[in-house]
């Protein structure tokens, strides 16, 4: 099954390449040996050992560590080693639940290899065979990933927001969906991989919501991300996820997610066993 | 959460007190220091080292494998080391998708702490708030887990059936559900542990399916292995799980997926990353 072949671009991770990143006594993400060389000319932010990049243990809360790595973070964007600042702050810990130790701007999260957060959420019509589901297709001038296929709406889980008003707020934003409707969307758990991209380590939670959309409804892009829009036969969509790779890469785990839930695909089918297994880490 | 002690409950392993067992060059499983010494009693048909049991290598098919092994727990039946015969052929190797290195008794699978299959059917009329999940509750004289709250249907995976027809085969005999019905229902993953009961090591992937019931189905067991059936609402089910240890072990692990993936669970709420991955290894 060469849906295996989506699975397996989300678990490509030379693990010797690294060394771990550590706030506070706690391994919080991965740097590359490169990149740890890099970090040794901001002593005042990182302790860099041959086995470990550590923050300077001085910083000792959320505020000092933030504002270091922040000031790290201009130098490094000067020099163009981080590039595509998004003004986004991204919380940095172990535990999703737990206050974070620090905050770092969204474009230098893959390169300290820290675990991010995001909402994706499966927008359908209809049940079986006929089920369909919305599929967009990302702006050519995106960043990350520029004319990949994608969810209907998924987005990046910033710091201070819920992770249902993150749905709700990006459902306007990305499809125009009126608040009403994205509150009916479901949690349906996540997907999650390591896995080493053009930006960096992505070492990530997807959560997974699944929306059941009224057949008139037809998505408004808001803010520019999204080419277009197509409503596709969920057979479509499985031949596409499994002959190609035009889905981005974390779509098409969570939408081979989708298919497992929702029984599109057969346990008696080789390649199950191991598809599922794939899904999280 | 307390759902977090019903996870918990499937990752009880004390590796240490454990070597693996090896068929054909390939680990299939886990015996305990114990087990092992009394295998050297067999030498015809195991090779006990101290850091690993084989099967001896002169045994070079699955016949072969099978014989020798079926002579050994007959002796092992006999002195009371294996109980509860059930004349199950259960197949032993490392994909569940290859043919079997071997075929063994079920009721010495944990002995041997061999990856077993299993089919778990969730019975449910409704949707959302309103869903009803028909529960079982286990005869007082059942081997295993006797008086425990059970699925409507769930049976181990014998060789040589697919999983389907297994499906419908136990939805008959354990709630009486003709094959059309029975045949609607939907596979949705399967949840995975390794942990350590009475009977052994329990290695197992339940393969998960969900069936919509129409309002008025009413179970009939007709194997004599359930002694009542409930239909239960959701947040009864959801209190029951987090609150008592009175579902089976693996069922209420099925239970906490079927939550998580009909999104009774919130992914906001704290807890809901561990659980979520509590439910596969």
């Amino acid at each position: 099954m060469s849906l295996l072949e989506r699975i397996e671009t989300c678990r490509r991770w030379n693990r010797s390449r690294y060394r771990p990143f550590q706030v506070a006594g706690q391994k919080v993400g991965w740097v590359t040996h490169d990149f740890a060389r890099r970090l040794k000319d901001f002593p005042k932010a990182f302790r860099v050992s041959d086995v470990a990049v550590e923050m300077a243990p001085g910083l000792g809360d959320f505020a000092q560590r933030s504002a270091a790595m922040a000031e790290v973070l201009a130098g490094l964007s000067a020099d163009g080693t981080v590039s595509g600042w998004r003004n986004e702050p991204y919380p940095v810990g172990t535990d999703f639940y737990a206050p974070p130790l620090l905050q770092m701007e969204r474009a230098a999260v893959p390169l300290f290899g820290v675990r991010a957060y995001g909402v994706h959420i499966n927008g359908f019509t209809g049940d079986g065979a006929a089920l369909e589901l919305w599929v967009a297709k990302r702006s050519k001038t995106k960043q990350t990933a520029p004319g990949k296929l994608d969810h209907l709406v998924a987005g990046g889980q910033p710091l201070g927001l819920s992770l249902m008003d993150n749905v709700v707020k990006e459902c306007g934003e990305e499809a125009g969906m009126m608040p009403a409707l994205a509150r009916t969307a479901r949690p349906a758990g996540f997907v999650s991989y390591v896995t080493e991209r053009v930006e960096g380590l992505r070492n990530d939670i997807c959560f997974v919501y699944d929306v059941a959309l009224p057949a008139d409804f037809r998505p408004v892009n808001e803010d520019g991300e999204i080419e277009e829009f197509y409503l596709w036969r969920i057979d479509q969509v499985r031949t596409r996820l499994s002959e190609t790779d035009d889905f981005k890469f974390n779509v098409a785990l969570v939408n081979i997610d989708f298919l497992v839930r929702r029984g599109y695909l057969s346990p008696d089918e080789p390649g199950y066993v191991a598809i599922v297994e794939g899904l999280r880490l």
